[in-house]
């Protein structure tokens, strides 16, 4: 026996019917690629999209058809993803940080039609544009008066595109499960791999990300993404901020300390969310100038770990909470956020900050478990490490164009991060499983190590691998960067260590190179020096055969 | 093309399931019918739903099976519940408030199997089981201390039915689209109609109440559901608190001003809900005592409009926000919620009780049209009446058994409510659309005129009906209960409500009778009144023949 309640199938292009009808007025404010603020709103924004959406299908876009954006966060960046969802097109967003080849080989991989860009990345499209064969349009987001003269394959303005759209035009309807986006994530091994989101599965995720203890906005609040479009749906922002009627600040292409601290001081943000690279930069021009922030009420972090004082700064210095979260592109992408469950409101101090280091416990809709290499539980005793797995409505159960079949017999998708989870159902993020070290059947967090190593003040970077071990399987081996001008000893470093770690986890052997190799987004590359030193032969090996 | 997310279905044990894991040790609080308060958790209640389920089906209940319930908002009804809903069958929550005939001629039509009621119950219940042939088995909310002798075929006490099941049992799997729950709504003519909530509706309607402007429950409230749950799912409490793990304090059977302050004081319950008739007595218990409420945060209102008064006294006197809200048993039940919009966030004063008057306004999930007769949308005015009109993913498209076709052409549902929208997009109730008034093409609300004539001192209770005109088809005519020893003329009457009202809304005759007769659940039965007066002659017909 089915229910009898409404056929109303989760559509992205509900979202900016919602804003325009319940919060038409609310601004969005953007720093524009030309340089001025632009101001606009809800009601205009949906208006536009719905132009978008009809010049899409007087172009012959079609239902499934992949439209690339390469831009950064702007109001036509926004309008331009409503437009394409609003016919079943897929917008596939791409991130400008890859290196170019990778950049190439997803564009053909999703064979996109069309490609939305910023002024920023013309130069970069004109000289891949001869390997991008299936690009028919170059739309380019600015206005006739400053469009470039371009090589790129029929360029047009964004501006000039959409004047000849009046915008009298219906979205379409088809099933909530049809594909809405695309983002490849890019490992340290083999090709990118395309995520697909759904409609169903965006308008759920935004949903979950709007529970009080996830992101929880309302329409009173004034919401600044950095974290890029481009970036896992800036953690879905794009589509939260209209659903609840926040007011939208979006930051184009400067991303440095004092432009983001104008954003925030000028247009009285109150919740914002990037990765703590940019937070950084935040916080030494407020160190450096003794700014305040007297409108900001909370601030999301995610993508890697955030340093304790980076989160000690924001809640003790400026009175701002720091709501650490985790997630990936596979998860739409929120997975935990680290709001204090009732028994831990009244947290102070360390207390408060060693809780708010963890990547929080999962909203309604992910489900998680943590499990040693045979895939039996590990306990929650925020002790012991295991594989992080999800499952739920706005994660990945495939890749585009591949057949691997990625979840576990439970449905189960493993995350590749090791982790922690304590009584509380708090995770913690200790490594990606792939580096963690495998000791005698017991567990090494390579990052713990290495933020470890950090620390000491004549080394510039540290990163530490498993190498092949005969009686251990695998032991750490420590791989330093002196700061220019220092020099140390192999002993000087481990007596750093000595005393901070459990000495079962004292690497074997250090090795002092003068670089470390780095992927396109930053990320140390460690299938390189796993390559550059599997011949490495320990001291500790030596003495075990 | 569709997304490669996974198959997660909307399944309602999926709440519990993840209060169990993420807010396991969150209390649920009871004022028990035998007397004293119980306290168990959202882990102890689900691993006692989990017993139900596996006695059910042992019971050889099965998927779409209707189990009935006749009970207070207790943790066993909770927690059956859940289990119900784990099997696939069918909760259908039985409102004692009707007449008894109507309780029969439901349970008859739904053809339940199962019945599960409170001790209050069970001499109803033995007056009416003769006429119940589907019901099985009778499982009395109690324990076998507390059974009374009863001759209800198969009687058990609860307790006594669960002890042979040892909960190592998991939830069954089934489409999303499965029905979940039932409640019939009583009309003032014809049967009840049963309005049935799938799984999907109830768990999108949990996320959508969860929204910060809707509901917005988060981990760190305590809520008291006033509201019973056989009153269209308890407004959605008992699945909102447990998916964000908010604590829940459970009434029972008492619901008077002394009890209800007690749960509020004793158990610092933050966010309540119910209709204005429990908050009278709340605030008459308060004024006459002088306790304060320090604890209390929110208060949702439904039901029916909510007196000025009420609203001022919970604001001004208590600290206490109110949340006007709007639905219906087949909206299950959100349809809008009155919270404050960032462009009236700084009202103060009468201003602001002006706005928290209206019902609010729609959250992500619902979409809402105001039209005339002819279905055009009338003017977002905040003064032009139309008929409200709903369409969303928690909204019925038909009723039990029944083939009417309750749709419009574009999908939206009549809710048999007149009101006017504002240009902020705030709705406000004016009437019932077979109460309103049609006079010359214009609406004259029903409602408006009886709230207006009760503030006569002399008047105990009013009720406006139209009468057939032949010039304007139809005219209000007042009709007015004296309070005991009063007298009064039409023209004093009439006289009280000059200047109050536009001249052409002025009732055409007046008529004083010794009572009006109410529904079961206490409403003005105006089809009655329509048939007492239908051969009623205005003074101004005559005038016009």
């Amino acid at each position: 026996m089915l229910g009898l309640m409404q056929d109303w199938p989760l559509l992205c292009q509900r979202i900016i019917d919602h804003a325009a009808i319940n919060h038409g007025e609310r601004p969005v404010i953007t720093r524009s690629i030309e340089g001025p603020f632009h101001r606009t709103n809800y009601a205009e924004l949906r208006a536009r999209a719905l132009r978008v959406a009809q010049q899409l299908d007087r172009d012959s876009i079609k239902l499934g058809d992949r439209v690339a954006t390469l831009a950064w966060n702007t109001w036509r960046h926004l309008e331009s993803w409503y437009g394409i969802l609003g016919i079943g097109a897929i917008y596939h967003t791409v991130n400008p940080r890859l290196f170019p080849e990778q950049i190439v080989w997803i564009i053909n991989h999703a064979e996109d039609r069309v490609m939305m860009t910023d002024l920023t990345f013309v130069p970069l499209l004109e000289k891949l544009a001869d390997k991008l064969p299936t690009i028919e349009r170059y739309i380019v987001f600015t206005d006739a008066a400053h469009m470039p003269k371009t090589s790129l394959r029929n360029a047009i303005a964004y501006e000039e595109w959409i004047v000849g759209a009046d915008g009298d035009f219906a979205w379409k309807e088809f099933d909530e499960n049809t594909a809405a986006g695309m983002c490849y994530t890019s490992g340290t091994t083999g090709n990118p791999k395309g995520v697909v989101y759904s409609h169903r599965s965006n308008v759920l995720h935004t949903m979950l990300s709007l529970q009080p203890d996830a992101i929880g906005l309302s329409s009173r609040d004034t919401v600044l993404p950095i974290v890029p479009m481009f970036h896992a749906n800036s953690w879905g922002l794009a589509f939260s901020s209209p659903m609840t009627g926040a007011a939208l600040v979006l930051p184009g292409a400067k991303l440095d300390g004092p432009s983001v601290y104008e954003l925030l001081d000028e247009f009285k943000v109150t919740c914002t969310g990037a990765v703590p690279t940019v937070w950084l930069l935040l916080l030494q021009y407020l160190e450096k100038t003794g700014a305040k922030l007297p409108y900001l009420e909370r601030v999301v972090i995610g993508g890697s770990a955030c340093p304790r004082a980076m989160i000690k700064a924001f809640e003790e210095d400026y009175g701002v909470q720091v709501f650490h979260a985790w997630g990936m592109t596979e998860m739409s992408p929120l997975g935990t956020v680290g709001s204090m469950k009732p028994q831990l409101a009244d947290l102070k101090g360390d207390a408060l900050l060693d809780m708010k280091q963890k990547q929080g416990y999962t909203p309604f809709g992910v489900e998680m478990k943590i499990t040693d290499d045979a895939g039996r539980g590990v306990p929650w005793d925020g002790k012991t490490f295991g594989r992080i797995k999800v499952r739920g409505f706005a994660v990945s159960k495939g890749y585009y164009k591949l057949d691997d079949r990625i979840l576990d017999a439970d449905g189960f998708f493993d995350t590749g991060d090791v982790g922690t989870m304590d009584r509380y159902g708090y995770m913690q993020i200790t490594d990606r499983s792939k580096d963690v070290i495998k000791s005698g059947g017991e567990w090494i967090s390579s990052i713990d190590l290495e933020n470890l190593a950090v620390g000491y003040p004549k080394v510039a970077e540290a990163a530490v691998i498993g190498v092949a071990h005969p009686k251990w399987d695998e032991r750490p081996l420590l791989i330093i960067v002196l700061k220019e001008g220092q020099s140390a000893t192999k002993e000087e470093i481990l007596g750093f260590l000595e005393g901070k770690i459990a000495s079962w986890w004292m690497p074997d052997d250090v090795a002092f190179v003068a670089s470390i190799p780095h992927t396109a987004t930053g990320k140390i590359l460690k299938t390189a020096l796993r390559e550059q030193f599997k011949d490495h032969v320990l001291p500790t090996a030596i003495a075990a055969e």
